[in-house]
């Protein structure tokens, strides 16, 4: 077995960089959720982080690391939204420039919030172009570093801090859920997790219809599905990265997958029964528990990430009215 | 001058019987919401407490302050809502009994929570009865123990506790804002305050219809307002307490009134750019800030105190589609 190329200390220095430029966010327990769900939660509350969503971990731990030479020239990144506002909000506030490769479409408050943060757009066409190559492109004729959504071990670290806070304030945690994406934030936390308590449960939640992940696992290699069409946009992935995958390959317990229903139910009930305004992408994790999905015993000590509160508000209002 | 009869002594014992029974909430900047008022803002999330409000600060203080013999024949309390789920949470954590008196026109969501927590639930009308005479009653009749909303030095040590976790966060505040309906909040909040910071700009929050310690502190005495309209139904108080209304007059520096319209853009600021779901009762101090009717400098460093969460969907739906 070789070392794995992302460790602990990784993320240990990505923490000792962040510290006092972005939120330690909260961790909140809500009773009527664990009276709902059976289980005893801890939301650690990336939605209440810096642009509202833990990106901003990664995409500045990354600028953070750069040569000052390189940070320079500016940088350049693709995302489905929060990874842009993540990437554009760090350019700010090292003093670099930002453009930004955004789907067509991409949630209008991301797009706007993605500009409001300074960052030019260029778009592409989630159904047709290569979003890897039209960043390239930009890359490759203007000399600006490019900043991968996950595919990067300074990413993932940064990611990882979100845990290693987690962890600080609830010690004593069976399980810890994330929602799987690229593998960028689950490859940070999942590697906290188990150098920290090897024998914790790390489990990752997809939409039944974004289960690249899963997929890949199962067939124990990179699986691509066509572009999945869920509602948590932030992690309609296609297939797991090249350098996530295997560190999810080693620490993951297994996956959970739920479907639109439930992640509009965990939605609403974060709203209203725990005051908190989490995107679906974000509730994923709370979906899968709320839906009596874990693959754990009720009673146990659930960390969950809700990783973002990026939500447009015509979403809100048809998630809070349905019944 | 005479010793005030609420000490920060008291608040620190308040604090000592709460520890571990209710959440230490978390204090939150936005950036986004500072670029947009000018302020340096920190908000102190009482949404995120159990039963949605600061309530059960006062009302779990309080009865833990009774005589066990006393407290074993039940209480009874009034309330447009959140004191009602309280002191309904909080007789059911004391294992004793609750009868709560709530008018007819009670909101929904908090009227079902009342019951909910194990409450019993007596209506009446706003409009014609007097809701302390009707709680009396049913003290006369049953020998249960009124849990006043407001007007008691327990209850104001408990919701003091909540300025004192702010305070014990972030040291450096020039102002503290807090909704002021009966005064029970802002009662313990700036004995903390002032305390603590003897410089510190205390300023109270009411809706401009229900400015009752408004026109109460200009006068000089209380002054008694017909019930009032506005949104904020948790501060739809006809006039400041007896008892709370002499700690106002020495505490406070300033009030301000915020406008129907103005807290809805606030709640819906709230929601959208600070991912935090608030009453609007709740989000009147946030109001004053982003409207510039504080009688303070920009840039000032402001504490507010969120008070509530618990708002219907359906209102919170038309706010969030207000433009």
């Amino acid at each position: 077995m070789t070392a794995s190329p992302l460790t602990l200390d990784d993320v240990h220095a990505a923490a000792r960089r962040l510290r006092g430029r972005i939120h330690r966010t909260p961790v909140i327990a809500c009773q009527s959720f664990d009276d709902a769900s059976g289980y005893r939660v801890f939301f650690k509350c990336e939605n209440l982080q810096r642009a509202g969503a833990f990106k901003i971990r990664g995409a500045l731990n990354k600028l953070l690391t750069l040569a000052p030479a390189a940070r320079a020239r500016g940088v350049v990144a693709y995302s489905s939204g929060n990874h842009a506002q993540g990437v554009a909000l760090a350019a700010r506030m090292v003093g670099t420039s930002a453009v930004i490769c955004m789907p067509t479409d991409a949630p209008a408050l991301k797009l706007e919030a993605t500009k409001n943060y300074g960052a030019e757009v260029v778009f592409y066409d989630r159904q047709k172009d290569d979003r890897a190559a039209v960043a390239r492109k930009i890359v490759e004729e203007t000399g600006r570093v490019l900043v991968p959504p996950y595919d990067d071990y300074a990413i993932m670290a940064g990611q990882g801090t979100a845990a290693l806070e987690l962890f600080q304030e609830v010690p004593s945690l069976d399980v810890l859920l994330t929602p799987v994406g690229g593998g960028g934030l689950m490859a940070g936390c999942s590697t906290v997790a188990k150098s920290l308590f090897p024998g914790i449960a790390v489990i990752g939640v997809e939409a039944d219809t974004a289960n690249d992940t899963y997929l890949s696992l199962q067939k124990g290699e990179r699986v691509t599905i066509p572009p999945p069409p869920t509602i948590a946009d932030g992690i309609r992935v296609t297939s797991p990265g090249a350098l996530t995958f295997p560190i999810l390959q080693k620490n993951l317990t297994d996956m959970s997958l739920v479907n639109d229903a439930e992640i509009v139910v965990a939605v609403r009930f974060l709203a209203l029964r725990a005051r908190l305004v989490v995107e679906p992408t974000g509730a994923v994790g709370a979906a899968a528990v709320l839906a009596g999905k874990l693959p754990v015993a009720r009673g146990a000590r659930v960390g969950v990430v809700l990783s973002g509160g990026n939500i447009d508000p015509a979403l809100l209002v048809e998630i809070l009215q349905a019944k």
